[in-house]
């Protein structure tokens, strides 16, 4: 007799789910929302979901896991949580560095002042009490209070529900929340409320939301975290490939997993925030204005919205324009009729996050009639990158899939930019190691900014060459079965007491995603006739953008060389738009405007991609004085 | 050691529940929607909500409790649901009595052929598919594809959700359904989808829904049920009750139990009604209007709006003005992105359903130039009764507490109308008893129509004077007690062995109730400075005035004596109404003109209505010639 499903506690972290003998036990971290590593998707080949079973009977191992684990790691019980299924109750552990772990997240950006235009305005009204002699609904007399004007005011059913407890319990004096024409929230008038916006960034990888003060457009909150979605795969394709492989999944795109968790680790960061404010008097009813950007596919899967035409050619969006979508309806918490704005999305892989980017970047050179002629490149490097060109007042963008490796995924000792992970590296004319860490702790691996040093610094000194062929120049050089290693900290030193090392696999995964970066670049500068050198400004944002060494990316050629001081790292600039769309209508105009009129280029069908991508994996000449 | 929380088993239904020891059985049965009758709301009044203890331990017998059982009665382990609370796990017996039963439902009315011109149409897209070279997104070239139609195409965010799959699964034809200039729906092209509107009539105790083809204007189909609201009060005042001594259960309107059992109701006489279409082309998806209409209350439940400022002076609505409430805000299963249509409230207790029940009968005078200064008083008979008489061209309403008597509540054979009960009752000049029951099943006891005909027929072979007092004319007129009663059927013809016996009291329940509506008869035509006599139609509308015979309402005084071809008995008007502003914007409007031109007479406050209570209570002289 078999059971129809079987209980797997997940270990360390304590959580207990059920799930069918033919779910995986990767199906069962998702479902219990424990966030486990998967980059492939799923299906056995990122090596990433590695887990231990403790007790218990799970089905035998496949292939893959066969060729992933050593006869002693499957002795221990090691398996692929993709590949294992239950054949019994089990218990699995989880090691941690097959959890998606906390990690230090950028929120900072240069904020310039801004003129204050919200969409959201409050105003007090005093309503006229109901008597036997006049016998008028609620609504009635709150129109009456409000003439003349609200001529045309469109209520929401939410403000309705709360309207006659609130004019009893406060005296009949309430303060109204507009969005626009449309009263979106009443709250109390006395004392006068603080109404705020919530701004949001959903990176592929990361998230990072803001409170801002609509009335005077400071921030009073921030707060990031992983993007929960992790466990459905690291990168936009494998969470597209999960819900194409789920058609249960797809079939109410706003009750998909993928969907729920979004909205689930958005509104744990609007409670982190709250109770960092910790004013009695500011509550989720509060928060009365939102603006969310992200890629195209976070945009959708943020909405609701259905994402697996994303993952077939010729990769349209379901909605490129604005959006506003009522926050009830997708649950997110705050107050229930606050629209949320989404910025236009400009194709399958431009979303709403590069046009909110380009309003502190690209934009202030375009509508300044004097820089208007500017030669400017603005990039946002992520798991996939988007860059934008303005030239001769035209904005042209392209967007390369440059893959999860800079957030430290498929290298061997990659981590994310958590403590202990190398952020930089230097090798001395002495051919010494010299490594910082984040938080100054001991070393345990590497994150983006470390590893694209760590191959610069080799490149210069001659320990690979440019085609990233490992040089037995180094005493740290090793080889491990036919694959060359360079030893960056010996096990003595580090963490876990492991070797730290760079293996030619590693480095070939840069030269992936850097020559997808540079192919971009390359192929948007040529089809405006430009060198890089013409280039007035080049404007790196994202986090990882902000904490790598220019000259490290210059050297192994990801950036043509640009004089250093036309060089801007800029940190997030897709949150710093969203906060500017926030507090300004004409800001919201803007984006549609630059979204209408930017001329994207599909790289994937351009004639020249393929030859500019393998060119740009190569390291270039040395000679360029950086 | 006292738990927190005990299990409370119902029989025979067989539904368990967890309650905590301050948690009545009565709340319990609500929890776990069974339908105990409950008039006084939880207050140990009515007595109606009799259960039986089969095991386990109850808080000891209240006062209330002594008064409503004989001493075997309390052996045999009776209570009153209300007054007794759990003190460890019990199993408890409801009898049948006290359970809402199925009944029979009224739901036939005269409709007249309509004008056609429905606020919702549909119209075929066929949508440019997406191409290498024409990356637009979906929304982007269905807007495209609508031009010019749609210059100021409004999306609704369910339709986009469905876009993508709709378009590439129906090879990019659709059928766009509008609400006027806002896009709510779309469905496969092929073949033509037929598009469905919703009307219900939400009464205290009963509702009736129906399907109606939008585009041909007929009625697709119809189901009645029980107001599921019953658990929690047999009336207006004592739901209305349930929430202000529930705080809970206010805090979220739309979160209520009262709203929550409305929309479970109508959803499963939507699901009974789409299997009784039986056409798999036809589901959910495919009812993209709705009109709701029911009582101020009714209204603001269904709309999970408050009620508590209802039930306490002035008495004033939430609202009263027309609403347009998405489906899917409060969870109605039509299409999402209907817009379910509440007509306008005229005041707290003349509610949106008697503005429907207009358009069929005064209406048709209203508006008629050769009618228009015709006096015609219509009347809706239920817990509530609803009165309007046009006069001079203007209406002017009013509304009555005639209590839940009609329908059986508090008589002490009284059921509803379901098999078995006496409709009819006649006393020969012989003093012979005749009677006709339901289904014409063994007699079980009395619905209103038979309650009705036999107090007109005691009174009119002097077997009560005109007080209500019983006289001891008749061979069945007994003594029990210090009151008397007269045995309608003896125990050997009954369905259950018993006499069915009419008593003092009952008199008395309906001497109240049909004093309440003739007084606020007269008031209006005293208003009016207008005689009955003067009347040029007496509209009788809803089920009970449906089954009553209109000449024993005339002897016992509830009317007053209209020649009887003027009189008209209409069924249900309000879902009449309802399905003709389903049919035509103009009625919309037409109900919103009505809504606002009403007059409206809170008889609480009527200086006359003491006085014309007290003397309507009365039975009428007996020289009128009916």
């Amino acid at each position: 007799m078999t059971s129809d499903r079987f209980t797997i506690h997940l270990q360390p972290i304590g959580r207990r789910i059920q799930i069918r003998p033919d779910q995986s036990i990767l199906e069962a971290a998702q479902l219990a929302g424990v966030e486990i590593n998967s980059v492939c998707g799923g299906v056995g080949l990122c090596e990433a979901c590695r887990v231990r079973v403790i007790k218990g009977q799970l089905s035998d191992p496949t292939l893959d896991e066969q060729n992933a684990f050593s006869t002693d790691e499957v002795r221990q019980g090691f398996r692929l949580a993709c590949q294992a299924y239950p054949q019994s109750d089990v218990v699995i552990d989880i090691p941690p560095e097959s959890l998606s772990t906390p990690q230090r997240l950028q929120l900072e950006s240069q904020q310039k002042s801004q003129e204050l235009d919200p969409v959201v305005r409050q105003s007090t009204v005093e309503i006229q009490p109901p008597s036997i002699e006049d016998l008028r609904s609620d609504v009635t007399r709150l129109r009456a209070a409000l003439q003349p004007e609200a001529g045309n005011l469109e209520l929401d059913y939410c403000v309705i529900q709360k309207l006659p407890g609130l004019c009893r319990s406060s005296g009949w004096k309430i303060q109204a929340i507009f969005h626009q024409s449309k009263l979106i929230q009443i709250l109390p008038a006395t004392p006068r409320p603080r109404i705020l916006g919530l701004a949001v960034d959903i990176g592929t990888t990361k998230v990072a939301a803001y409170f801002v003060d609509i009335e005077s457009g400071g921030i009073l909150a921030q707060a990031g975290s992983m993007n929960p979605q992790i466990a459905f795969g690291e990168d936009v394709i494998s969470r597209i490939s999960y819900l194409i492989n789920h058609p249960d999944q797809r079939k109410h795109p706003n009750q998909n997993l993928l969907h729920q968790r979004i909205i689930e680790g958005l509104n744990k960061l609007i409670d982190k925030m709250l109770s960092e404010i910790a004013d009695p008097l500011i509550s989720h009813e509060n928060i009365v204005d939102a603006v969310v950007v992200g890629n195209t596919a976070m945009h959708h899967l943020f909405a609701g919205l259905p994402v697996e035409q994303l993952g077939i050619s010729p990769y349209v969006p379901a909605v490129s324009e604005a959006l506003y979508i009522p926050a009830k309806d997708i649950g997110l918490a705050i107050a229930p009729a606050a629209l949320v704005y989404l910025p236009p999305n400009i194709a399958g892989y431009v979303g709403a996050d590069h046009v909110a980017m380009l309003l502190p970047t690209i934009y202030p050179y375009y509508s300044d009639s004097d820089k208007k002629h500017s030669k400017v490149m603005a990039i946002d490097i992520g798991t996939n990158t988007e860059i934008s060109l303005l030239n001769n007042g035209k904005i042209t963008s392209c967007s390369c899939a440059s893959g999860p490796a800079f957030e430290g995924a498929h290298i061997q000792f990659g981590m994310r930019a958590a403590p202990g992970a190398i952020e930089k590296i230097q090798i001395t004319p002495e051919k010494k190691i010299l490594y910082k860490t984040i938080g100054d702790q001991e070393p345990v691996g590497l994150c983006g900014s470390g590893i694209l040093d760590a191959i610069a610094e080799m490149y210069s000194a001659n320990l690979i060459d440019s085609k990233g062929m490992f040089l037995n120049n180094h005493p740290n050089m090793h080889i491990e079965g036919r694959n060359m290693e360079f030893v960056l900290v010996p096990a003595e030193e580090s963490g876990h007491h492991q070797e730290i090392v760079l293996t030619r696999r590693d480095v070939n995964e840069i030269q992936l995603a850097k020559g997808a970066i540079r192919a971009g670049i390359n192929i948007l500068l040529a089809e405006a006739g430009l060198m890089a050198q013409d280039l007035d400004a080049f404007i790196i944002a994202g986090a990882f953008g902000t904490y790598i060494d220019i000259r490290s990316a210059m050297k192994i050629g990801m950036f043509p060389f640009v004089p250093l001081e036309r060089c801007h790292q800029v940190g997030n600039a897709a949150g710093a738009g969203a906060r500017q769309m926030l507090l300004s209508k004409r800001y919201r105009q803007i984006a549609s405007e630059l979204a209408n009129q930017i001329h994207y280029i599909e790289l994937s069908n351009h004639p020249k991609f393929a030859d500019e991508f393998s060119k740009s994996l190569f390291f270039p000449a040395k000679e360029l004085s950086i």
